[in-house]
């Protein structure tokens, strides 16, 4: 099946918004075993008309996104209407799911919002749970000939992906027939990296028969992606457990942080945590999970020196005898925030985020980490020279991983 | 000028590589006064001619990258002869850059770089001194009519963008001739949405002659891009603060926490957060920006009861009497948040962020949020019913946007 992309978006041809949609979607089709020919990005305004002519010409089956919203800039609808030869009108449905979102937000809604409820006539409306944009997707006929699929997708991520994995990929699934179509399996690795894959575990995996072997690298953790059947999933990763099993976070796709807030609840523990640097972030990712308040229930920013006086009784001593960045201060803070909070297990980190503040003994990136529980305290002092928001993901990454390892 | 951008690379359209040299490109022309109106994405191998032949016939430059490298998947130069119409021959001084290439790494030329040494009649050679393939520009006259520039540019980042700036941006400038150039200008606003602009404004800055507007909207905050003269621009930017002043936070990209930080520095005051719901997300956030240290110093992430009780002495009462989620909780987390650091303004969060936990009374999605400072406190309370980390990101929105706005 021959799939194209439309993205639509000002904003991504300045430059100022990068497009992201393109490879997400991208990924998405891999793992139902299709593949994006093309990809375009086009203004808002009319060149998206041109653009879905030429591609509905092309191809089977094409994804738009963008457009959809109530300003002026926003005609995907009115295009796709054209290039279709069917009319716009109001859909019953849509107009009360639009009305219902601004109700149950106790906002206003405004004429301008009207518009989302247009569908081309004879296509579906694909309800958008978050946002006020429901998709449109227009089944072959009514493209005429050559036949090809049209669907319109609202550009917002947290809008586009739900609605993409619950309208889209079964409608996918159904045009593309009845192939067989391979497992997927992702496993999640944290603290080793993509080069220590390909030095000691590519080779062997290369030789696993009707295995497709990807890796994608994040900061600080690493996607193992086995695509196959069954059993030559089970040898590849059997392969890749035997060399890195003690890295191995997951294998459902599950984020770091939820990995730890279900195995903390899983052995009845709780957590606090004891922030400088990362400035609130291992808390913040803890809290995204639902279900961390069972497991969290404190936690500190000690961003100045004082705050960690004050709030965690790390000693004035201690601070002005080995600075704020120092595995003896971590120390302190792990041990003065599992004392304050009660909690079974503290974590802590300290460190030079930059891209100022930084010596030659303690250069930008320096950061020094504290684990805390009743038995008593590690520390550990590390370097990570990076940017000041992939630093601070970098280190909230190791703290996370320093609590997982610990239960 | 009509510009077009061709990537090309399977790993694009796969997804496991994002495509940044879109928006790159789009930036820096953007520098010079242009805008691109086409981003195509094809992969590796004949798809390229096709997207080539169709984009030359639309504009007056194209921009290639990709495919000039030496194995047998990189075949943009025999592309470009094709749509051109002309021959390609070994390129002497070509040739000897890329052997001295080698030479100076102390690495051996295989035969398959050869091929890098290959030029369009009639083409100049753009010379790469970070990698193996030179860039190529097939000026105007080559291609014939419709009259199209041509520029085929390596993929590696670190060697398309020197050669950019040094062989590409001197003859887009020459082929652009003296066109008066439109300015970009972007305003952000935060606490409004794109309805409320469509509804008051859009018609107001349709009638601005040489106004082009376009909106990006992203969660608590929508962008206002006004293109034109700088005429155009000032009048359409006054018909907006006529209109939203006190929604305008920024007209130079920043970050709403970058804004909160220069203010606060630019006022000497500082900051401390007290946050239950969004679990530190408005300290990391604050931190994210360079220079935090000096106006944000304490952090309490009061999770549980307790911690609301011991770290910042909200009282057992009032929590019996209103519950966590309430103005007079947020009231007193502020305040005590303000006592216990010292700082000159402390803003908090209260919150029910889902999916579980909600009442009639207090649905999931409600919160309540405090401000003080040394004048007394203002509390809010507030319906965000979004997913989890919509709702933290949403609440941390209202939070920051409080504090610009006491400042």
């Amino acid at each position: 099946m021959r799939i194209e992309i439309i993205n639509t978006g000002t904003e991504l041809l300045l430059g100022s918004t990068r497009n992201t949609h393109g490879s997400w979607i991208g990924q998405e089709l891999v793992k139902l075993g299709l593949r994006v020919q093309r990809q375009t990005t086009v203004p808002d305004g009319v060149a998206i008309e041109d653009a879905l002519a030429e591609a509905t010409k092309r191809s089977d089956a094409v994804i738009v996104t963008g457009g959809l919203g109530p300003t002026s800039d926003d005609v995907t609808r009115e295009a796709a209407a054209k290039v279709l030869g069917v009319e716009l009108m109001e859909d019953e449905a849509a107009l009360r799911a639009l009305r219902k979102f601004f109700e149950v937000r106790k906002k206003p809604m405004v004429d301008a919002n009207l518009k989302q409820a247009q569908n081309l006539v004879g296509a579906d409306v694909l309800a958008n749970h978050n946002g006020t944009a429901p998709g449109i997707y227009a089944p072959p006929r009514l493209g005429g000939e050559p036949s090809c699929a049209v669907f319109l997708l609202p550009g917002p991520p947290r809008e586009l992906y739900p609605l993409f994995h619950e309208e889209v990929v079964p409608r996918l699934r159904a045009l593309g027939g009845v192939e067989v179509i391979d497992q997927v399996q992702e496993l999640k690795f944290v603290g080793i990296g993509e080069s220590e894959f390909q030095d000691q575990l590519d080779a062997d995996l290369a030789k696993v028969a009707g295995l497709e072997v990807g890796y994608c690298a994040r900061l600080g953790e690493l996607d193992l992606r086995l695509i196959g059947q069954e059993r030559a999933i089970a040898i590849g990763r059997n392969l890749a457990e035997e060399k890195f099993a003690e890295f191995l976070v997951c294998d459902d796709g599950a984020s770091l942080e939820a990995v730890v807030v279900r195995t903390l609840a899983k052995a009845g523990k709780t957590l606090a945590t004891a922030e400088s640097c990362t400035g609130g972030m291992i808390a913040s990712r803890v809290t995204d999970v639902s279900g961390a308040s069972e497991v969290f229930t404190h936690g500190f920013i000690t961003y100045a020196d004082d705050a960690k006086v004050n709030l965690i009784g790390v000693s004035h001593e201690t601070l002005a005898n080995y600075g704020a960045v120092s595995e003896e201060v971590a120390g302190e803070m792990a041990q003065g925030a599992l004392r304050v909070s009660g909690a079974d297990i503290a974590v802590s980190v300290t460190g030079i985020a930059g891209p100022t503040g930084g010596t030659e003994e303690k250069p930008v990136g320096t950061v020094c980490l504290g684990l805390a529980t009743r038995e008593g305290v590690e520390t550990f002092r590390e370097l990570h020279p990076r940017s000041r928001k992939d630093f601070k993901l970098q280190v909230s990454q190791r703290a996370l991983d320093l609590v997982r390892r610990v239960l």
